[in-house]
């Protein structure tokens, strides 16, 4: 826990995309990476293991189903997963889309910039970002509380 | 499933400090990050959700046994979880523990260099390294199959 001001917690930071008891999705807002959702824990733990086994279980079942869909809708070169909170030790996990044509592959997103792309990120997915919300928003699970 | 020679499979790319019928860990030979070690799941499969969900849970159990060891015993400023696989796509999970002091932080290891550290890295770890890697090895569960 930690007793500073929250960044994730003050502001959304992205598109709410779903708000459950336990967590949520946002879509962040990232032009060089416009299919990149992060799931956030609510409760304000730093670590993935201050959470107890089956709470592990719920995120990264949530994880996995917004992976299932950037994968099915998308079909990016690779998803990358990953829970920093070096900023912000708040839990909370990044699921990309990565692209061979994007900004920056292979690096990973906070490295080197490989490349300018136009058109823009967003127009070359295979279908709107609205229309990939909804997906995602449709293959959540359900809360389980 | 990629048909092309695997750098994960080829070579451990650090020190192999459990190998298991299904998952295998490894201390990655960094001496920016010392405390860095990477889970990989035997199976030749791309991406988190090409494992059913049992393999995954088993996967991310080990996850979580390193990262609780790195916790214990080092304190550090933060736990980094990452699956990227850019440029190998086998999954594989970084388990890195960070320090307010180390060379990148707060930026991600793939991001920009922060400072230089002297003495180096592992030499300000609250224990050596044989001595952490014996921790690991100690704290992995026990093999499912």
């Amino acid at each position: 826990m930690s007793g500073g001001p929250c960044e994730l917690c003050e502001c959304p930071g992205g598109i709410v995309i779903a708000d459950s008891p336990r967590w949520r999705v946002i879509r962040v807002d990232d032009a060089n990476f416009p299919a990149f959702y992060r799931v956030v824990w609510n409760a304000h733990e730093a670590e993935f293991t201050d959470l107890d086994e089956a709470s592990r279980a719920e995120c990264m079942g949530v994880v996995a189903a917004v992976e299932r869909v950037l994968r099915d809708r998308l079909h990016p070169t690779k998803i990358n997963l990953a829970a920093l909170g070096n900023m912000v030790p708040h839990v909370h996990w990044h699921v990309i889309a990565r692209f061979d044509w994007d900004s920056h592959f292979p690096q990973p997103i906070w490295g080197n910039r490989q490349r300018d792309v136009a058109p823009a990120a967003a127009a070359r997915l295979a279908l709107p970002l609205d229309a990939l919300d909804a997906a995602v928003r449709g293959a959540l699970p359900a809360a389980l509380d």
